[in-house]
């Protein structure tokens, strides 16, 4: 730490300036840089313990899971339900622990399987580096997006939101919902729909206590978390704007070369290539 | 999971095979593609609540850091200390909060900056897929390995086990350790010394309450979590035999193509390529 502060000083004295780390430059980003996020995109999950994870949804991916999440907030279909599922390195998931209660109406189910789309409806800023599970990697309106040249897909980056289901041609509906909190399950893509990530709050979900049954769940009832609520960020009166930075910013593209290549006084090696999901998308509560 | 019961009895009266996954390839494995892993390069760190985590050291590719870290297991130097960063996505660091406590005699400090080795020192099973950061990457006497065609690094996967530092030239002691705990940190490849990896028991870790200070420190001396011990496996007379599988092995070829490509009932598309910290290497406790 006495080291960190005397290399600080000995560089305001001197002409070359210390290159910016990826936080330093994202603190920087001019407001035009900002994107907002739309309010009927958010959805808010409250803990009984009070604890907030604010999500937002993907509904230009994932419009009919989208539909029945928001459907299903509407309802308060989730208010009693609980996290039930915790497994280390993977995911956290919640819902109706008892897989009986009845949807509401509304509620498509099952959903068609929206797992990518047409190359041709999306544009990317693509990532100059190699990827292992696609020939394109980039970011499209926030999200962290893959394509094979023929299709694209939402990449299941740490952070995001998807929807549970048995196996296959089962969709699942909504109603059950994972966020990932390891590793990026990166097998998952194109067999699931991914539908939102999460903006603020995930501490809540990945410090909860890893559940020891098969796939992490939680084996008995009292170990499941309830939840109180999760509603639409149009029905929650003080849950904040916010914004991610566009990823045609200059901002942007600074922050993403600088997360390929270290320059900061910490690294003595750039790595000079990163993996998309090390690129997370900015976020902020609009000033 | 009634969908799931009606489809394996299904394939049970069905002559196509379900194909196997991941987990069940490695569970099928013959004792002889299990490589014993030395009791020397165990290392067991206990929580005041009992918890335990049992890692494994890598003497190959950080020799003075290790020998450090024995030695200051061997002087019961990290006894009463405590875990002090709990770094969301990140890393879980452990040891003297004070950083005042003297390092016992025979630490080196600071060690060489032991980051890679020469390749023409390192036999690799390359994976036949595309990274972000590598040339090729693989795995050597049961690592994760990465090169650029010139040297050989440990990749930061998941559960992987780091030497904390300050700036650079400082190349740490190896008193301050850190734990993978969220998507994998590549960039930290080739600039900080990596020395082992955890085999068991990462959840007593990654599900502490978060830090909220800079960088996931600990902002209250309270908040942190005592370490009753760390030790040799040596030196603990309880800790069981531990084996890792042979990445030469055709259980391990089977395992690694069966990461890339998941055929079991869950998937529809196998996704064609694997990133290398999605291929973690199997270990389990001798039988």
């Amino acid at each position: 730490m006495l080291t960190t502060l005397l290399l600080l000083q000995a560089a305001a004295h001197s002409p070359a300036v210390t290159p910016k780390s990826p936080g330093e430059i994202v603190a920087a980003a001019p407001d035009a840089a900002w994107r907002d996020i739309s309010p009927l995109d958010l959805l808010v999950l409250e803990l009984v313990n009070g604890a907030r994870v604010t999500m937002r949804l993907a509904p230009d991916w994932a419009p009919v899971h989208v539909a029945n999440i928001r459907a299903l907030a509407k309802a308060r279909w989730w208010d009693g339900t609980s996290v039930n599922r915790v497994q280390d390195n993977y995911v956290v998931q919640w819902g109706d622990a008892t897989e009986k209660k009845p949807l509401p109406q509304g509620v498509v189910a099952p959903p068609p399987a929206e797992y990518w789309r047409g190359l041709g409806s999306v544009w990317m800023r693509a990532l100059p580096y190699r990827d292992a599970y696609a020939t394109k990697v980039g970011h499209s309106g926030g999200w962290p997006v893959a394509s094979d040249g023929k299709s694209a897909w939402l990449v299941h980056c740490y952070g995001m939101l998807g929807v549970g289901r048995g196996l296959a041609p089962d969709t699942g509906s909504g109603a059950e919902l994972y966020t990932v909190t390891g590793h990026a399950p990166r097998h998952l893509d194109r067999n699931i729909a991914t539908v939102g990530r999460v903006l603020e709050g995930i501490e809540a979900l990945t410090s909860l206590p890893r559940g020891t049954g098969n796939l992490g769940f939680y084996e008995k009832a009292e170990q499941r978390v309830p939840i109180r609520s999760i509603r639409l960020g149009t029905e929650v009166t003080d849950v904040p704007r916010w914004q991610y930075l566009d990823e045609t910013s200059a901002a942007f593209a600074a922050y993403a070369d600088a997360r390929a290549n270290r320059r900061d006084a910490f690294f003595n090696i750039p790595a000079g290539g990163v993996d998309i999901c090390n690129v997370p998308v900015p976020v902020r509560r609009k000033p």
